[in-house]
């Protein structure tokens, strides 16, 4: 089994669920290497299209997402990660899941769920997640 | 709250996840466009990117996707679009879900799920989702 890199110029999304609750967590993206990597380390690691470059999640916030299975979808162009989160979270901003906000008919968008810790007492000054 | 098109060349992933359950059950991807009408009409509309057109997702097999909620993340470059999922399932290969498969360490993958419907009874020689 193949999975397609090409479609998306050498990239595929994977879907981040947290394995016990069913919540989508974040999506990100791999290339071969971080797949390769993620299963190796048995902890999620994520290609920064920003930065170029591998990316492990939680590499300075400790928020790791460790592997429970790797599913991939009929055409073999997406993943979908199911994972244990460590951690009160898993996004940058302070939230359990970086889906925190509801898209509002008129175009807004509504916070719908609650802060689970600081961004600023866990990242300082560092943004990545 | 704009949504980021331009990070992946006008398209943003968009994660569906049966509300219910909480089973994520495909990936596509969304233009301006195809989210305008999938706000408008309530049912979700994706833009193909083999096509390069929209594609209502059960146009041909009646197993549309009704919209419960949109959700957008930190960076407001990905969707999850939580639905009712009409039918027996969303994949063209006859599963509940696209993702039926589980990636095994070395490379292969597994079949986790039992088929839910016949593919060849709903599409016929029609291959459109």
């Amino acid at each position: 089994m193949k999975i397609d890199f090409q479609k998306s110029g050498g990239l595929v999304p994977a879907i981040i669920q947290d394995e016990r609750s069913g919540d989508v967590l974040m999506l990100g993206f791999m290339n071969v290497d971080s797949l390769q990597e993620t299963q190796r380390s048995g902890e999620v690691v994520f290609f920064s299209r920003s930065r170029k470059q591998l990316w492990k999640k939680g590499e300075s916030s400790g928020h790791v997402l460790r592997v429970r299975e790797i599913r991939v979808d009929c055409d073999a162009d997406a993943l979908l990660v199911r994972v244990e989160a460590v951690g009160p979270g898993v996004c940058h901003k302070g939230y359990w899941s970086c889906f925190f906000r509801a898209v509002e008919p008129g175009g807004g968008a509504k916070v719908i769920a609650e802060r689970t810790f600081s961004p600023e007492a866990v990242y300082g000054s560092e943004k990545r997640q």
